[in-house]
């Protein structure tokens, strides 16, 4: 964007009614307004703009029904005890949009931009953002290809949206210890895939582990697709392991997604002195440990999440409890500062958060 | 399906002009009309319906946008020089949308009822299948998933759209041989994914090597994800070598898809008593084979290219002319009698044809 952006604002007179906070699940709700802004070759990113939350007219031609030329993020918006809106480290997701643009063929965003535009939005929509403990408005920001034309080509038309979701905890079971089953038959994505972007078609392949899993299994644990025996991560998330007093996540390998929640507890561990090595961690290494008694705690990081302790790995019908199907104190831990971060409760030692200003009027200027 | 469903057609009152054959491209122009399906888990699948083609309305959130839960069909209507409509094995492409589904947790569709829709439209749409050589009219089945909602899980709504466009020549280049490059860095799928799935996901991870091939690549060679050194296919198509004088072509092993033309080709040269195998096939196999020799033709096959002869292969900066970069005899041949069958210029001894009757009006039954 050679010039600076207006946002056109064209807003709806009356919203919807808001859901109860106790009845909330997580991304059924979405508030009235979305932004959205599109991109042609001509024109690159232009005319952003804030409109009533609609459905989106696209041609069936559009080359994201087809071919999968898409990319989204997740974040969250906070609302503290004092009233002010807050968003975590936003600045990482719109960096790992570009970064998934790039594998995906689309062009980058101004993340600046961007950021304004979520800023914008969520100011204008902060009567939507849930108050009860452990609630937050769900930020979606995504990218699909519109252009008509049937060809295996990227896509010359794109629209970029950002949508907001009300919602409560992402497991309905809450920071309750969850069971994982280890996907030995599927695989998610390969080095040289398209594993490290935020882009449909990784969620697509994960349906069918998911659905093949066994009753109780919340999601499943990723092995690398070449030797199936290196631990990738898990469904939305990605994991730690606590063995023998270090904590262990796999290293990123170019088919890991780098997690914001991820790079959050690696600094937190190392702000704590806790051990943490980012290296290639085998099943067989998890299953050693647990043998040895040494498999102090597991748990899944990721936005939506959080911190989600696993109690139960399974594994060819294998169930290893871990921790006695309890929450670990180094999961507790990164769960309380994080949130205790995310929602203004404790300080902000790294400059992780950044405020909305409560600007319900007037237009946003960015230069490109 | 339970009861009978009639097709709802909603005609609209006058038509788009339609191109000159000779400035067809390809999947750029739609016809008039499309076929429409819903699904919803308490329904099934549900009011058929022949509508004006029109851009969909589908929400933000729906899942197809951000976790790539979609499928799709290609397969083409071919006039005949007597003004017959035919089809080519269009069974097999609901067949194989099936087994797609099932990749992708879509539910199945009724496959005799989906021809039967693909009939209804195509002879509505009759006079948008053009006349000139090579020309044909193309058939887009593809399933999205509608359901409003952010969670990673099957959708529980979808839609089904069969969509057509008049095209010519899927390359421009006709039947002259192409330069396909051999991919070193990016991979398609791997075994355990949905390689075997017709799914945008696929597509999407290819755009990227594409994008990087040098000028001049028609096409990437894609190599197994696992060990790097077996052949998997072309990006549009299933490959195939001549290698002193009997033809390979990567056997069917999870991460390649099963085409339809591929399966025609199998079939053409067993008849013809010319050896084929289905077996691993290692790019060293077939840089020895042209370092001796012995490397006589290669070729893609594929709906949009039927069969395109392969000229020269690239890979790390070498480049393989193979043939002195001539269409082979075998790629010829075959180019001629599938040509043949599918236009009704010679005779169709495996019953592919499949014919389309001249119905223009009345509704279509069908017993699910």
């Amino acid at each position: 964007m050679e010039e600076e952006q207006v946002i056109r604002m064209d807003l709806c007179s009356s919203g919807k009614e808001k859901p109860q906070s106790d009845q909330l699940a997580f991304g059924r709700t979405f508030t009235d307004h979305m932004f959205l802004m599109d991109y042609t070759d001509e024109k690159g990113w232009h005319d952003p703009r804030v409109v009533p939350y609609e459905p989106l007219t696209v041609d069936p031609s559009a080359m994201v029904f087809h071919y999968g030329q898409s990319v989204f993020e997740g974040m969250k918006a906070y609302l503290t005890a004092e009233g002010d809106v807050q968003l975590f480290r936003p600045q990482r997701n719109f960096k790992r949009m570009n970064h998934s643009n790039d594998r995906l063929c689309i062009p980058p965003i101004d993340e600046a931009f961007a950021l304004k535009a979520v800023k914008q939005l969520v100011a204008l929509e902060k009567d939507w953002i849930p108050e009860a403990e452990g609630t937050s408005l769900y930020i979606r920001p995504f990218i699909i290809s519109t252009e008509p034309f049937l060809g295996v080509a990227p896509s010359s038309h794109y629209q970029f949206i950002i949508i907001l979701s009300p919602v409560g905890a992402y497991y309905k079971e809450g920071i309750n210890p969850i069971k994982i089953a280890v996907e030995n038959d599927y695989v998610r994505t390969v080095a040289g895939g398209t594993g490290e972007a935020k882009t449909g078609g990784n969620y697509a392949a994960s349906l069918k582990a998911q659905e093949m899993a066994e009753e109780g299994i919340a999601q499943v644990l990723w092995l690398d697709g070449v030797e199936r025996k290196y631990i990738e991560e898990v469904g939305s998330m990605n994991v730690f392991f606590k063995i023998n007093g270090k904590v262990v996540t796999p290293a990123l390998n170019g088919s890991i997604l780098e997690g914001v929640t991820r790079n959050s507890v690696i600094q937190l561990l190392k702000h704590w002195n806790v051990p943490i090595e980012e290296r290639k961690i085998s099943m067989d290494e998890v299953y050693q440990a647990h043998k040895e008694g040494t498999l102090e705690e597991a748990f899944g990081a990721g936005t939506a999440a959080v911190i989600s302790p696993i109690g139960e790995l399974v594994s060819h019908h294998e169930h290893l409890e871990i921790n006695s199907g309890q929450t670990g104190a180094t999961a507790k831990r990164l769960y309380d500062t994080l949130t205790g971060i995310q929602y203004g409760k404790i300080q902000d030692p790294f400059d992780w958060v950044e405020k909305v200003e409560d600007i319900r009027q007037g237009t946003l200027r960015a230069s490109g």
